[in-house]
């Protein structure tokens, strides 16, 4: 794999990674403020790498937190957002409509806004009560997005007294790029092997569980649907086994996903039950990836962002073997919908 | 249609909304204990009977609801579970494994256990605190679960102060089995047409928002995955233009299913955009029905059980052209997994 863009990539997210002075000051303001709970708002893929921290503060935390789809928060509503909500929005463009949408509904009803992004000068930076933007992303948007909300996010947990091992995780943090260079070198060569293989199939069941299930539904739909064309089926792992694998027989591709948190017996029944039923099987496992540098009891909460940097290098393959390019759209940004 | 299983419907409905004061009973009991959060938990179909009343807790209440899949809940947990939950579960057969699992797991860690159950002397009717056996449903389960679902959401609303329309409400629940026989006989012209005119497709993206989604979401996977083995996409009318669209060209079915709560403008975005770019398309319109004798501000909850019956009219039609029994499996409860 290129030499260039791993140290590139390297380079950037260690510069990204200095945003934590920032970030810490943000989460110290808007706490100060005695707010209640948290809102993490996003729309498609942002709402994807907002799953995994949903889930972490589901087992790490007390905190009333929602994650919830922009597009239904400001048709549905939900009861519990007003004057003592926060609100943390991403948005790589700083200019999605939905997220501009939702920061207007949350700004009427009293809640502070924060925001995440990718581009300077923009509407939402004008519009939100704090904001970091991050112009080191270039082609790892996912991945930034990722650092950034690791960052945002432990220190709320640190701040409310639920991870003591703050400073032990930031260490961390700050050692994943070099960690995750190292993954994305040895998952280009997985890619360069599933991309032939599976050229003939064009539907794929994607499943996976816990932290990690977001990232796994995100990439079969913003990255196999919308950029390649190829037809997906996610589930989740917990569901898998009430009704999806009925269509499992020996033409039928399932993709599943491996991660390390407590949901991994549910991942490992459904390796158990397609190594039996289907010959056309691949599966993506964080544990595979040597993480080096990173701590054994830290790096469970990497994995998804280690999922993100594997399945990431599937695409680049695949744009060479079926020559659709990965940014051609039919209809984003070419039609009016 | 059969007129004879329509007369049967109304009447075994009618028999299960008699259980309405055993519900109130359990609800009052519950609630004198005065524990501070509620949990749907379900599993495959029986968490997406309770979607619906997810939603609209999230619009109407104050209440702290969760829902959660049983298997994700026994592996990662919710630090909100706790002495101060009442939990509740859905099982036809009374049996579930993951189900039983979840309620020792909620009843450790202190909660109060409440199960609505398909099956006399089960299992689970022994470990939980209260429940509610209702022998009447056979091939009705899944209409069945949502009216044991409005009794049992509506009282809790009600008795937090939070739906003073209860009265009206249930008046109207009684007189819903009538108009949705009407439903179910509209609907069946409607599968007969659907069932032939696209059998040819082995993919179908099924949509959906608002409360109505996890209906839909469950039709895909429970009866066109499990019960004709004939693959699909699900992906919420949120999502939709974030990935899935691109998929979308003249050989690619797309099935919208709309409701009538706030989020249906999502619905009408989609629709617009399909009838632009796909001459496979089919909508189900829960608009479309008269719903006889059910009041106007009233009938828009019970958008997601007309859902189960006009959708639920697609697979007896199925099964004809394909010829494939909806009650042959290769796997459940033919192999161990």
């Amino acid at each position: 794999m290129d030499k260039k863009y791993l140290e590139e990539y390297v380079g950037k997210m260690g510069k990204l990674l200095e945003k934590r002075g920032e970030i810490e000051k943000i989460i110290d303001s808007a706490m100060a403020l005695g707010k209640k709970n948290l809102f993490l708002v996003g729309i498609g893929g942002t709402i994807a790498v907002m799953r995994p921290f949903e889930q972490f503060f589901k087992k790490m935390s007390d905190a009333q937190v929602y994650a919830e789809n922009a597009a239904m928060l400001i048709t549905t509503g939900n009861r519990h957002l007003g004057k003592d909500s926060v609100c943390f929005f991403m948005s790589d463009s700083g200019n999605t409509k939905e997220i501009i949408e939702a920061i207007h509904y949350c700004k009427e009803r009293g809640a502070v806004t924060i925001a995440s992004l990718g581009a300077e000068n923009s509407p939402i930076e004008k519009l939100v009560d704090y904001s970091v933007v991050n112009l080191n992303k270039d082609s790892y948007s996912s991945d930034a997005d990722y650092y950034m909300n690791y960052m945002f996010f432990s220190y709320y947990l640190y701040k409310r007294g639920e991870f003591p091992q703050y400073e032990k995780f930031i260490a961390n943090l700050n050692r994943l790029p070099v960690a995750l260079a190292q993954v994305k070198e040895q998952a280009d060569e997985q890619g360069k092997d599933y991309a032939p293989k599976y050229l003939d199939d064009n539907y794929h069941i994607f499943t996976a569980g816990g932290d990690i299930w977001g990232e796994v539904y995100c990439y079969a739909m913003c990255v196999l649907e919308e950029m390649q064309w190829i037809r997906t089926k996610s589930v989740h792992a917990a569901d898998f086994f009430h009704g999806t694998l009925e269509l499992v027989d020996d033409n039928t591709h399932v993709v599943l996903v491996k991660g390390e948190d407590e949901s991994r017996p549910l991942a490992d029944r459904i390796e158990a039950f397609c190594k039996k039923y289907t010959k056309k099987f691949t599966v993506y496992d964080t544990k595979d990836y040597a993480l080096e540098g990173i701590d054994k009891d830290i790096r469970g909460m990497f994995a998804p962002i280690v999922v993100t940097c594997a399945l990431g290098r599937i695409s680049p393959h695949l744009q060479e073997v079926t020559g659709h390019d990965l940014s051609y759209r039919r209809y984003y940004k070419k039609v009016e919908y």
